[in-house]
């Protein structure tokens, strides 16, 4: 027997997103059900709302940065209890049997890993995300939190933008004694300064807003410098042990490639709609540069960045909203206008219910 | 006092080559010089003749395949003694006090090495390459060679051919066990499908002529793909563990890059006149793959890919041109019309020069 569940959702790719019933599983065995209490906003959700990336199924209910309380529990599921807190991010399964997942990259998952909304990458049967009142997910792809209860807002942005920076940083080694550039200061990028900051690094952050610097520092950034400014950009040549480049729009990679030192790579995490120009060929040979791109993070990584992220007091700077001020809140992410991370108060939800 | 060599040179970007005298220094106490015997035609040699890289020093004489006899050496000189064979490749000095300098790599010295011909990369006097009869080299970047002398010829395409794609190989680890795909069957990619397959590699060669299928599994390939074909391209996704892509013409990155595993990489040792097309940047992202550059090899590794070439009896595929038929060997270069590697027998210049 499903339950029905409040949520808010897409219609097609031009209505706004509004009120819908969905139907959640009723627990399985291996299943924890969750009493959503946040949700991040993802520029994912707004691509996929809006079918920007050309595959959402409809209706579509997004959101992947989901914190809440378990309300339910399947016969086999030890790692949670009734009102523990928990987390869920972009993933809500994957085969399982692969070599991706059997190294804990459930994110490469060779047979695709089941979105949390907008169902399987490789198709199948389509799956609703964190606008909602409740989730209900496998055991596996739950995260616990060990954040203070008041950071718990803050807190889901982690699970998508969070670990989207923390692992490409892992990955390549990031840590003390060690120059690490950030391009660009948003949702993104603001949790990178801050876990490359509390890794160690020395970290310059990249951005094309004077208006920024100031925050940058704040967050933990020890340099900013106006990407836009060729004297400034040189002064960096060559003197880079590794760059992210968080920003998703369309732009030239060139100048930042020329930053990294030999055998450095810049790896990209953010997809523009439209392709950056092709980088030059000299930048990668003359140096032995690379440059890379890194997708979320395992389900083990998530939960070593919740503990990392948790042991070093780092939260998202967020803006709380009502789950009606959604379409809003788009429109101004759209203009960069977030300091950092929209999230969603989930209880708007049921307040707006209780009253209709 | 310097000493009158004979030589080729290019005197503008529109003069052929021709016949010109170049001064060469008498050998220092740390100096090897070289009675030149074969120097191989490299598309470097062409670009730099017709200035395509927008900086080349005139008069040029190019040339950076070179195998020869030793005829004088300094008096700190150890490692060679008069009658030795010898070779240079792309480098005849670095700064030898850098990080790279250091670590072997003179090929990425941060202060610019200086090239065989077209002097310094980074600015300063000029040096002329081996379309010559004679040249003088640091003993620390001449190369010992141990191939028999019946096959000397056909070893100097090693120099810059061998130990581009050799390098590479090596740095990503090519072995046993492993799928590498080679793009491209010219002068270095035959290079590239002999010694990643004497690595132990399964090699599959990508090209867009059929007519090549046969000479690549002669050479070593274990499997052809014709590139233009995208079922063929399609039943190897995901599936190469490294790509070497030789290819200088401006082409679609992707459809390769869509045959590397997750975390692997493909490296472009080739340097287009136009950029290739922009590379997807999902491509790189859904499965953490990197695009990459590489540049020859440091004199270490050098000698390494010679005693390595020597000890598995690889040498360049040539056809043999005296060296009044550069001009014609260009145009052919152009058309690729070369099974694959042109080498001067420079024997033909002082014919020439003792006839006149």
């Amino acid at each position: 027997m499903t339950a029905t569940t409040l949520a808010y959702a897409a219609q097609s790719a031009t209505s706004p997103l509004a009120p819908f019933s969905i139907e959640r599983r009723p627990p399985g065995p291996d299943d924890v059900q969750i009493d959503i209490l946040y949700c991040g906003v993802c520029h994912s959700d707004l691509h996929t709302a809006r079918n920007e990336w050309k595959n959402t199924l409809y209706p579509t209910v997004p959101g992947h940065e989901i914190v809440g309380r378990v309300s339910a529990v399947g016969a086999n599921v030890t790692k949670f209890k009734l009102g523990d807190m928990a987390g869920v991010g972009c993933m809500v399964d994957s085969c399982q049997h692969c070599a991706s997942c059997g190294e804990g990259l459930e994110q490469y998952c060779e047979n695709g890993f089941t979105g949390t909304y907008n169902g399987p990458v490789f198709g199948g049967e389509n799956t609703f995300g964190g606008y909602a009142s409740r989730i209900v997910v496998k055991q596996k792809f739950v995260l616990k939190i060990s954040h203070a209860e008041k950071d718990l807002a803050a807190v889901s942005p982690l699970l998508c933008a969070g670990i989207t920076t923390y692992s490409p940083l892992r990955q390549w080694g990031v840590g003390k004694g060690q120059k690490v550039g950030v391009v660009g200061l948003g949702g993104l990028g603001h949790m990178a300064v801050k876990i490359a900051a509390a890794m160690g690094a020395h970290v310059v952050l990249f951005t094309t807003s004077p208006s920024k610097i100031e925050d940058a520092k704040r967050l933990g950034a020890a340099e900013v410098v106006i990407s836009k400014d060729p004297a400034a950009m040189a002064a960096h040549q060559n003197s880079f042990d590794f760059i992210l480049n968080t920003v998703a729009a369309q732009h030239d990679l060139d100048p930042f490639i020329a930053l990294l030192k030999r055998d450095c790579t810049m790896t990209l995490v953010g997809a523009p709609e439209h392709a950056h120009p092709a980088p030059n060929v000299f930048g990668l040979i003359f140096k032995r540069r690379r440059l890379g791109g890194s997708l979320i993070g395992g389900i083990r990584e998530t939960q070593e960045m919740l503990d990392f992220c948790a042991e070093h007091n780092i939260v998202s700077d967020i803006e709380m909203i009502a789950m009606q001020d959604i379409n809003t809140a788009y429109e101004r992410m759209l203009k960069s206008d977030v300091k950092y991370r929209f999230v969603i108060d989930m209880a708007t939800l049921e307040a707006k219910a209780a009253a209709a």
